[in-house]
Parts: structure tokens; C-alpha cells; sequence
């Protein structure tokens, strides 16, 4: 268990997913794909480690990974200050957003880096780039407090919660998305119990979102992802708040592959269904969800023991550098385990998203007000929202 | 990979769950904790040792752990011809029974067994209960053929068929329930192709369901549970079909953690639910689902990382007998992982079964016809069915 390599985190938490380094030379990134069982950081220099990062899912959740190739784009600044800024801006912002398609959160972040170009002289592009990232990973913990105060108003005291991934201080600059509704239900004084779907296969329920209510002193139990049905069918789950990678125009919402479940036994059991999202998700140049483009993800995901073999690689990889060397700063591959789950030569289909119709969210919680999908639009005017 | 140590499998495969030796003297379990990696059999000659292969799901599948216990019962019938046979044989009964409480299959054949004592003499025990065992385990395989037959009626050509845990040759004397319905689908000439639901937490429809299809050359595709609602929201499911652990009276149906799930997504979708089973999973007896006994299962299931150290205790287990020594006949518990994937102090809930109402199942297929789960008392007269 390592601390926090950062003496003042901007998640406002004791960990964080992200990081500036103090002077703007690093990416610190908790290594979330070694969570529960060690909190490891890795110290980043490079764009390209960073883009591997993301692709990885060392880091994860859309305004995580948003707020990661900001700083990301600070690490592509330094290095063009010493030679041709824009085409190497360019190449940096291409790398970083081909790392994952369904997240609009990803080139949204990218994109506003790229528009202080023009107005920015090259030997102060650094300066300008980290405070704009630092803005945008602060502006995120702020939206994600406003639209947790927000949606905290429609969790009743008592609630049992069922929430599918992590869309917690892990996903975001800090506080959270979905798990940022269930603090400020509790911290507004609420009795609160959450049920995490484990979320295969990646496991983020199980791990992620487990460690960090477990953390914070909430009551947190993991269920299997086939098991929400039975809950739901006991009557024991009173609303479902899940995040979203990405928000389409008519409000269909892309979320982790297992939401559609979530949203369709929410419906048949006639208990709300709610969305929490950063308006840097709502994508209004999408005009439905039959547009996001959903990533398919690597099969070994799922036909391998995943993590498991993290601890070995890392010995070996220890063993083999110098006594008293750097911390790591290279991404491990996603290890394959020793034993598969999957028989050889049997396909698997490993969709990382779905998309939920508009008609299955009861409400939209976002840092611009509440809506419902029907309403989305009215974020978009100036004094709408609330 | 062994080869299956019974000349004359019951199962009409190269491989069977569960046989009886030859000479009535060793129940013969395929450990199906090693699957898909490896086929390797366990040669159990006490009671006590099937009763807990089956707790340890060595064996399991609702028929296959009431063959299973049958022959456990002609083990206890050796040992009760040289001493107090009725309470030998009641104590054996019990021993068996309380091993797993959702499957209805179980106290069947057990009392199936136990009916035969009055009747026979102390010195015929053994043989007369290893003719009823074997009768109930070839009884079984031709359920699964006449059911398949008539279920795959429902089956149309071309159809995309979703199957949730393992309902196949693994999970019955041989051919299987749900399965079984693909396989006399695919025999009739029909193209099929299977979607199988991974089916945490035992993982029995990655493991088991993708073995067993595969080796029979039918198309099969592993989905993570969550990633059913994907399928079904893209329309790509024609109809699911799946076992059952017990069916009430009234048609509810128990079966596998996440069945209740794919019902309500079948039902939201409006597609076809089919429940494949025996008739000796009908227990007339329960009015409804409410009184069907759910199995909560050891938390281990969920939160380590299962089957990974098998190999590795098999290795260490091996190292310690003498060379040339009998193959295995102990069961192993289920080994702790070295990874926890739920971070220390939080709760797991780990039901091993839901119940699906009656009014989300299209069709019951069993050996006896093809009912409405309004009609299933007509399976129970004389001329029924059909």
C-alpha cells in the first residue's frame, strides 16, 4: 500500500485516480486494476504512456479518463515547446482519443486543450495547458458535488441502492458520479445501503466501487450481476443510480455493458432508474445512442483469470530492476492468466458498453439540474436547468 | 486429460458427470471444478465422499446430483449389508440430502432408493440399489432425449439461442435439459448458434455449457451475464431456454442465480422463455416458489479468484503421494484464491438460485409433453401431456 504521491490532491480524498505532479512534469495515476489488494501509483512522463494507460485501464470511468488526457496533453505541451507545437499537439490529441471510442468525455477534454493553441505563445503553452487541465479535473469534482447534492434529494432515507460499475471518486476527479448521489445522501444525513453489481468482466462493482464506499464508511454489499434480478424481484431495491460514458441528444445514455439490465429490471419493477453525469458526458452532436460507437474490448477479459497473475508479473518485473530503482512508470499488458475460463476456440463477444433507451431513465442528475431525457436540452440554455 | 476410467458410460458421451463402477463399488465424478482445463475423474468409495463432491460442486446440475446421490446410496447399501441396514441406510439418506437444499432431484432419488428397503433382503441390498440407481440415471438420459425432441419443435431454423449456467450432459445422466432442446434442434437439421451467459459466480455457462457444445460442434458464444440486455436490445435473441433446480406446482421455476433475470429480460422483449426438465424436478408438493428453499452459498465463490489455485493445490497434493499411487479419491474444499477481488470487510450475497414466476415461462418442455405452466398438473395424470 503506497501513499498518495501528491501532497495536495485535487479529488479531495486521500487517494485519487489522477494527478497533476506538482510541476507539471507528471501524470500520477492509481493503478486501479491492482485494487482492492494494493493501492499502487504510477508516475507518467510521457503522452504515449499515458494513451497506454487509458487503454490499459489503469485508469477508467469517463471523467477520469477525460481529466487524465488533459494532463495528458500537459505532459505533449512540455515537449512542444521545444519543436513544432501544433502538429505535435495534434499527434498527442489523435493518440489520446483513439484510446477509447464511447466516452465523449475523452475528446471533449482534449478538444478544449486544443483550443488555447491559437491564443497561447509556444514557451507558455505548459503553463497554460496545466492550468486549463487543472481546471477541468477541478470543474469535475465541483459538478460532481452539485449534481450529488442534487440528486441526493431523490433518495429517500432508508433507500437500499443498486449501482452497476464504479462511478466513484475512482471514475472522476473525485467524489463521483452515481456514488457521489449516495455521499451526499448519507452526508446529508440519510441511511443508505448500496448493492454493488460486480461487473463482469472487469469487476469494477466488485473492486472499485466495494473499496471506495467500504472506504468511506458506507455499507456496501456485492452481488453478482445475474443476481440484481433477484433483489429486485424481493423488492428490496428501492432505485438504481448508475454513470454514464456518454449521453446522447434524445437521452439515451451509453454505460457500462450490464446498465441495459440494470434499466430494464428497474422498469419491469417499476422502481426509478437514474442517471448522474457531468455535462462534459451529454453529447448533443449525437443525436440518439444508435450513433455511440461502442467498443468491443479484448476477449481475453474474460476467458482468462484476470489480475490474478498482476502480483507474479510485478515480482518478476521487480526482481529484474535495480535495488532502489525509480518507481514503475511502464504499463504492464494485460496479464494472461494461467488458466483460462473459456474452453479454446470458443468465441466470446465482449461489448464494453450498451446503450439505454431514453424511455427507461427516470431522471438525469447533472451539475446543470435534473431533468428527464425529455428535458436534456433545456442544459443547453443559459439560465436552464435546476 | 483422462480419459473417463467406465467402459460402458450410461452417459452415451465420451465423458459423463457421474457413473457407477462396474462392479457396484465406486461412484465415478468428472470434477467439474477442473473444466474446461482439464478432465479429470474422482473414484469416490464412501458415502461420505459423494455427499461432499456434491456440496463441493464436484458435481452438480439439478439430475446430475440425483443420479449421483442414487449411487451414493448403493455405496451406503454395501456397508448396510454387513451391518444395521435401516439406519445405516436413513443416516446415508440424510447424509445425501442435506447437501444441497434447492434441487428437488435430490430427496427423489434418495426416497426412490429408500422405498426399495422393505422389500429386500439385507444380502440383495446392494445389487437391487445399484439396478434402481442405474434405472433412475437411464431414465434420465431419455427424459433429456424425449424433451429435447419436443422442445426443439419450438426451436425455429436459424434461430440465436441465449442458455444461462449449464444445463447439458454435465448437469444430467447424459444429453442434458436445455441443451439437450439444442442438440435435437441442431440433430433435426435446424442452424443454431448459442449465446451462453457466463453465469457467475461458478462460471458453470463459460466453463461447462462452452465445453460441452463445443466438443459437440455446436456454435456457442460466451456473454458476461450483465451483457444479455445488449443481445436482447439488438434483437439478436430468437428464444432462451434453461434447466431447473425445482418447479412448483403452480409453474414457478428455480433454477441457477440469473435466470430470473434473462425471464424478465425474455418477457421485456417479447421472446420466448423455455424451461427444460424432467418431470423429477416437479415438486407437486410446493404450492409456489415462495416455499422453495434458496441455497446461500460461501462467500469464497465471489470473492476470490476461483479455480485458479486448483491446479496449484493439485500440484502440491500430487508431490506429496507416492509415486504409482491410486488415482485421487479425496475432495479438496474449494481453495482460497490468493487474490481477493472484494476488498476485506464487505459483504457478499451469495443466493445460489432465484425463483421465475410462472407467468414469465412460455413453456415447460419435460419428458412427459410440453405444457403451460397452467397445465403442468396434467404431466402428473395418467395420459397427460404430450
Amino acid at each position: 500500500m503506497a501513499a498518495l504521491p501528491h501532497p495536495e490532491p485535487l479529488s479531495g480524498e486521500s487517494y485519487s485516480a489522477v494527478e497533476l505532479g506538482l510541476r507539471d512534469d507528471e501524470v500520477i495515476l492509481l493503478d486501479q486494476r491492482y485494487l482492492p489488494s494494493e493501492e499502487r501509483y504510477l508516475r507518467l512522463t510521457r503522452t504515449a504512456q499515458v494513451a497506454e494507460a487509458i487503454r490499459s485501464m489503469v485508469v477508467r470511468g469517463a471523467p477520469a479518463i477525460g481529466i487524465t488526457a488533459a494532463y495528458g496533453m500537459v505532459l505533449a505541451a512540455a515537449e512542444a515547446e521545444a519543436a513544432d507545437a501544433p502538429a505535435l499537439l495534434q499527434a498527442a490529441a489523435q493518440q489520446l482519443k483513439e484510446t477509447r471510442p464511447t466516452a465523449v468525455n475523452l475528446a471533449w477534454a482534449v478538444d478544449r486543450m486544443l483550443a488555447l493553441v491559437p491564443s497561447t505563445s509556444r514557451s507558455a503553452l505548459r503553463s497554460a495547458f496545466a492550468a486549463e487541465a487543472r481546471a477541468i479535473h477541478r470543474e469535475d469534482v465541483a459538478a460532481c458535488r452539485k449534481m450529488g447534492a442534487l440528486g441526493a434529494e431523490h433518495v429517500p432515507d432508508g433507500a437500499t441502492i443498486l449501482t452497476h460499475c464504479n462511478a466513484g471518486a475512482l471514475a472522476t476527479g473525485g467524489y463521483g458520479t452515481a456514488l457521489g448521489v449516495i455521499r451526499a445522501a448519507r452526508d446529508a444525513g440519510k441511511r443508505v445501503r448500496v448493492l454493488a453489481d460486480e461487473t463482469r468482466p472487469y469487476l469494477q462493482g466488485a473492486r472499485l466501487t466495494a473499496w471506495e464506499l467500504h472506504k468511506s464508511g458506507i455499507a456496501v454489499e456485492v452481488i453478482c450481476d445475474g443476481g440484481s434480478g433477484y433483489w429486485f424481484g424481493r423488492g428490496e431495491i428501492t432505485l438504481s443510480v448508475v454513470g454514464a460514458d456518454r449521453i446522447a441528444a434524445n437521452g439515451d445514455v451509453a454505460n457500462k455493458i450490464g446498465t441495459y439490465t440494470v434499466a430494464c429490471l428497474s422498469l419491469l419493477h417499476a422502481r426509478p432508474f437514474y442517471v448522474a453525469a457531468p455535462w462534459s458526458t451529454v453529447d448533443l452532436a449525437c443525436p440518439s445512442g444508435a450513433q455511440i460507437p461502442i467498443e468491443f474490448r479484448d476477449a481475453r477479459e474474460m476467458t482468462d483469470v484476470p489480475f490474478a497473475d498482476l502480483e507474479r508479473a510485478d515480482r518478476a518485473s521487480r526482481a529484474q530492476s535495480e535495488p532502489g530503482s525509480a518507481p514503475p512508470n511502464e504499463i504492464q499488458a494485460h496479464p494472461a492468466g494461467r488458466q483460462r475460463w473459456v474452453p479454446d476456440g470458443v468465441g466470446v463477444l465482449n461489448p464494453a458498453f450498451d446503450v439505454t433507451p431514453a424511455a427507461y431513465v427516470t431522471r438525469l442528475f447533472t451539475e446543470r439540474g435534473v431533468f428527464s431525457p425529455a428535458q436534456l436540452r433545456q442544459g443547453a440554455q443559459p439560465g436552464g436547468g435546476a
